[in-house]
């Protein structure tokens, strides 16, 4: 343990640092409102940029406006980003993204929200990279490797779709013109954002998928589990399997009062009864997450026999067979009539369990356990920026608590001592990782 | 039976006017658009009131907008309806309803529809009526007590609620001001629809309540009960009685990916086994109908756990210890926490079983036996006008097969052999019941 880093860690500095992110978007409830490539989202990217440029970081913009905030290393500091502006007339104008810069350990998150989201979600890890630099600048400590927070874009999703848009592109940039091309409810194209965001940040360029040795995310839990185990800091050894189903009954709508049991083709029926089998099964298996979190039902009135329902399946374990199994439950009622009605199942996403790095699983370890934290090694339930980064370098996540597990939630909070205590972790972990000159 | 007038009994003039009538609200697939007060069901009065003067009928409307086809009968001649038009300047204008009207032994039903309606749900009703006073007159019949068709006013609901909304108000005067207060989506209140319905057919006014001797509504079944045992003739007994509850579950939103089984409290997790219970429960009970016809889910997305559910359920029986049976198994599974949600439940109906007049079933029963036609007893499911008059004067119902129970929809059909043998059998019992002169 670094021990003049530690104490260069500022739990006041870093929630002051919280409190002014907070207020852009800031809700009246005491939440944020920011969602993606909104004029909040790029009014926080800004404040970011600057107080970045206060603590010495240059800052990098990609084409899919995934944010690089850059603290030079020795071995970095001749390839360092330079204060060249790109051209601000047209995205396609940007000049080529500079190569050869020196591989970062990367650290950051995300600060698009939910419309009803909390302070935290994402913030936190963006708060705690920068915490970290200016702990270390405090230390007057010189790196061997460059340090970088990433301001991943577009993670929540809700805005435009996919989720983590800004993360697949670094990583997977021949997707890039599919995922410019998404749009928002209102018909505004992710694209044309990301070029007014140039614009009005005339940044560097960014290549994807250049200048990452090693990614590190710092995020709430978003769950109850470290604070029902009263543990400060998860260590995330992956992230869990996921499957999303819609499973449809269609039957014939039918008048309530009219059409005896023994007649009727109940779409509502035959998926209720799909539904308990789901549930009765997830109670013999530990670790399985099933949920059904939203039905249509047709015509939905009060007095008429339903003709069609259709719910939506959450399914996510760590072991791809236990998905397995419970597709084929679903599959099995799903293969034949039932009350009449038949079924269909549409898978509508897959994604397999991915495993972080055990090296950098193994650092963050280290720190809490020289910090006198202790930790618990646990899969993550949600998707992060990192699940993708992943694919690209080594790659791991360090949480802490959830106050109530509430997130994507105005009242979502993890007490500013536990918040504290993970930044902690980080700082000696960047430092361990990218090693003094 | 009456051998003439039961030749008399047209099937062809029967085809010519459902057809005739049909065409008002006509939609393209078959079905009809005829929404209460609508300028087609409005129209479709107009064409009605002409075919009855053709007939030698007189017309009234009531400050609800039930309209009076009435054929005169020889006890009645002395105070028929004169063809004194009303003032068409305002409804509050409209000069003290005639008294002292001769009883009318009574027919009709509706022509108002669903949206996407068929085009014999009521309007078989009023056609048999009038196809009964046409036979009346060829076979050249005077009948001691006037015959009348009643064209009830909003009986479906859908467009202003309650349904039978004209039957209530006549049945029930005290709360005609209420019902004229009803709006539809738009704002468009009901009492301005009749005043302007006054306005444009200045029409003889009929008092509340009076003017009835009996009533017998002629309606296709919209079940399939008739049809599954292949009987043309249902003698309708009564109406079964009808509880429509709402039962709500509140838990709390979480994320389906972060948070384990036993943290959640899943508002869709308690509704669904109540549900379960309910049709397991309704197995077991003859006759019972149980119907899930509607459920909101919020937050409503595919990887949230809900934190609020609620269904409606209607249930209906002829036996009213059922429905209570019914209710306390809802009620004690909603009087303690499941799966961590606080359950609720509120009665948002209830409505007794309603018997029809026994000698009225028994009149055509033995219409229908003189002709040669089965006959099968049974309750109606549907609710109906019959039921709100059914408190004024005996009152009974006729059903015919509806093909494969299907009603409220535009694919609703009935074979013209039956709704001819319907009307032969109706046509006889207001023979029988209005008496020779």
């Amino acid at each position: 343990m670094h021990e003049l880093l530690d104490r260069c860690v500022s739990q006041l500095r870093l929630a002051r640092l919280i409190e002014a992110l907070s207020r852009f978007g800031a809700r009246e409830d005491g939440g944020v409102d920011r969602q993606a490539m909104g004029e909040a989202d790029i009014a926080a990217r800004e404040f970011l940029v600057d107080r970045a440029a206060a603590l010495g970081c240059t800052a990098m913009l990609d084409e899919s406006g995934n944010l690089f905030l850059r603290r030079a290393g020795v071995a970095a500091s001749a390839a360092a980003a330079p204060a060249r502006p790109a051209p601000s007339s047209s995205i396609d104008a940007v000049a080529p993204p500079l190569t050869g810069l020196a591989p970062a350990v990367a650290t950051g998150s995300h600060v698009d929200s939910q419309p009803a989201g909390g302070r935290l979600d994402g913030a936190w890890g963006i708060c705690a990279g920068l915490e970290a630099i200016a702990a270390l600048n405090e230390a007057g400590i010189v790196t061997r490797d460059p340090i970088e927070v990433i301001v991943w874009a577009n993670e929540e999703g809700c805005r435009f779709a996919p989720g983590s848009l800004g993360a697949q592109a670094f990583v997977e940039p021949a997707r890039l013109p599919a995922l410019l091309d998404a749009r928002d409810r209102d018909g505004v194209r992710y694209g044309d954002c990301v070029a007014a965001l140039h614009r009005r940040m005339p940044l560097p360029p960014r290549a994807p998928g250049s200048g990452l040795k090693l990614f590190i995310e710092a995020h709430i839990e978003q769950g109850p589990v470290l604070e029902q185990r009263e543990v400060p800091i998860g260590i995330v050894s992956g992230v869990q399997g996921v499957r999303w189903l819609r499973i449809a009954a269609q039957g014939q709508a039918a008048h309530a009062g009219t059409t005896p049991l023994a007649f009727r083709r109940d779409a509502m029926r035959a998926c209720v009864e799909l539904m308990q089998r789901l549930y009765g099964h997830a109670e013999q298996v530990p670790q399985l997450r099933l949920t059904v979190g939203s039905i249509d039902v047709a015509p939905g009135s009060i007095n008429t026999v339903p003709g069609d329902a259709a719910f939506t399946l959450d399914l996510r374990h760590a072991d791809a067979a236990q998905l397995d199994a419970c597709e084929r439950l679903v599959g099995e009622y799903c293969s034949s009539s039932r009350h009449g009605c038949r079924m269909t199942v549409e898978r509508l996403m897959a994604l397999p369990t991915t495993r972080f790095d055990a090296g950098l699983q193994q650092s963050l370890r280290a720190s809490a356990s020289e910090l006198g934290l202790p930790t618990l090694d646990m899969l993550s339930g949600a998707f992060h920026d990192a699940l993708h980064v992943a694919r690209l370098c080594p790659t791991a996540m360090l949480f802490v608590p959830s106050r109530d597990g509430l997130s994507h939630n105005p009242a979502e909070h993890t007490d500013i001592e536990l918040l504290h205590a993970g930044t902690r972790v980080l700082a000696q972990t960047l430092l361990r990782l990218a090693g003094t000159a």
